[in-house]
């Protein structure tokens, strides 16, 4: 019935991702034509998304004894140890087994946290990702799943593959211009470290949310995932080049901390982290990027690109060492030597500290 | 400096195992000798193992900054969402970071815990099987991780093969007559299903465990590894034959889940299932196994093969169906067709009804 936009190799199965306008009120028939075998069904999502999209997507299953809604409170704390044990705990009482199948229908939240219990519900089940917002593209794609711990965001977690991606740009027009910004922050982020041409087409065709058409709109999740998929095909596991995609993240994550997740969105805790280590790559390399023209549409796009001035120097470096790049002390950056070509470098915290400070405190 | 005792392949990377009497005083040297570059080490213990064997273990480390422990309460109550939230939370404290590696030195609660933490922690860090009691054999190869729920045994875990099994056969020589039989019934279950040889050699060496002499105990062991060993090599995912592992088990999970984990030890109460499949096994092949001699060397060594007669019938086959072979409400079994070749049956549940009435309430 249908052709998928893009096919991910996996280490365990190779999954397609369909980027298609009002694919979600036929998302039973995909679940069909995708996955062998489901026995029931066990979907996930938070409470904004099922009052926009849940009676829809419902109302797509014949049977409807066959599955079961699981609504989260929407927001990153959902992320959390407490709402994945509840979660669990549900999908027992449903009598889940080992055949059947999550659908997470969300943000990032919803996906990494549905990862995460497929993940290790009875071991490890199927799981879809059914992303809502524009930053879901992203974490959507290449397995990584997890929850957040007071001590660190996704700090526990796992590597699992989704079975199928199923993606309705149509629900980006719902979104805040918030929103808009968190997702495409990661838009660009795929453009500055792998594809300079398309970081061109993207500034020159986007200089506001309001303008995206559908046909747009779909060229660009596909090339962003693209971007996306050819990292995790070469390295799933993050020993290596998928690091790359945590550029702008190492400083990003630890401002999100520090302000408290939730308050930033992420996309605008990594476009700050992006201006700070593209100066820093610059700095490393000595070198110019001639980054400027990129970063004034971001501006144009309503990011602010400074640090937050209330932020504490030392804080920020601790978080920074808790970086899941980093390890025995030492902080890890992911540098560009040119746009369009990101490389893994360690960072002395004496540079650190200079470069933050006067831009911090 | 060393000769691992067996090789297990896994889907990530092959694992040396290490029977060997004594090898706990010098763990530190194993770990350097086959782990590359571990940057700390969190060691996961109980507070029985530990006053056994935690000082002269720790003290085989030469930099005791680079080593943390963390003691859980004894007991398959520690196999718990609290205590795996506990001690993920030490370990960030620790600062454990990605290239560091989880110690799990102890029985199959230790190892289960201590896998689940390494497997989840970080999206995943190495960790070695410190086995010390005869159960542990079993859980410490083949990668299965994990904690209990209260609505079932081992229903949140993952897959995740340890880095390096090193075993320690003299720490077996501490265990009570209990924990003898908890693991002993492992050791049999691999000759029914798999070993008829093995299953002979055990029934005629071993009939009482004050006897068990050093080099016995060390064959034993390695010929029981080797049949688990083979069958994860085949089946890792548990997608075909590694449910015959399972053997003995639905029932016994069932009858453990309903008397409350921890009042009958696991082994206690897989024999009683072995027993019933053993039964069940010649009702549905329409044959004789001539199991007697084994049934009657396990009673010799003190096993209880009755279901006890305090169990409810209909609450049995409830928590079966919730087992992780059941599909769709279907109860499946691991029966034998003869003795060392098993296969897995689904079994009609007036089938189970009958068989368990009279035997039970």
């Amino acid at each position: 019935m249908d052709v998928p936009s893009l096919q991910v190799k996996s280490s365990k199965h190779t999954y397609p991702i369909i980027v298609r306008p009002g694919c979600r009120t036929s998302l039973y028939d995909y679940l069909v034509q995708y996955l062998d075998g489901a026995s029931r069904y066990f979907l996930i999502t938070d409470d904004q998304v099922a009052s926009l999209y849940l009676e829809e997507i419902e109302s797509s299953f014949p049977n409807s004894e066959k599955i079961k809604s699981y609504i989260l409170p929407s927001g990153e704390q959902s992320k959390s140890m407490n709402q994945y044990e509840k979660a669990i705990t549900a999908a027992l009482e449903f009598k889940l087994d080992r055949k059947s199948v999550i659908i997470a229908v969300g943000g990032g939240v919803v996906g990494d946290l549905g990862g995460f219990v497929a993940s290790t519900y009875m071991r490890g089940i199927r799981y879809v990702q059914v992303p809502t917002t524009l930053l879901a593209h992203d974490s959507s794609v290449g397995g990584k799943v997890g929850i957040n711990h007071p001590l660190g965001k996704n700090m526990i977690g796992s590597f699992h593959p989704p079975s199928l991606v199923l993606y309705d740009p149509e629900c980006l027009l719902s979104l805040p211009p918030k929103e808009w910004r968190s997702g495409f922050a990661e838009v660009i982020k795929h453009g500055f470290i792998a594809d300079r041409e398309f970081l061109k087409w993207l500034t020159e065709e986007i200089s506001s949310f309001d303008q995206v058409d559908m046909a747009l709109l779909t060229e660009m999740l596909i090339r962003s995932i693209k971007v996306k998929a050819k990292i995790v095909q070469e390295d799933e596991q993050e020993s290596g080049i998928r690091a790359f995609l945590n550029f702008g993240h190492t400083l990003g994550h630890a401002i999100e901390g520090e302000m408290g997740y939730g308050k930033l969105t992420h996309g605008e805790a990594v476009a700050i982290g992006m201006k700070f280590a593209l100066r820093l790559s610059e700095r490393y390399f000595q070198t110019k990027l001639d980054y400027e023209p990129y970063l004034s549409v971001m501006e144009k796009l309503g990011y602010e690109l400074d640090i937050p001035h209330n932020l504490n120097v030392e804080q920020l470096i601790h978080r920074m060492k808790l970086d899941k790049k980093s390890y025995n002390q030492v902080i890890n950056f992911v540098l560009l030597e040119q746009i369009g070509k990101a490389t893994l470098v360690e960072i002395k915290e004496e540079i650190l500290i200079d470069e933050l400070t006067g831009k911090v405190g």
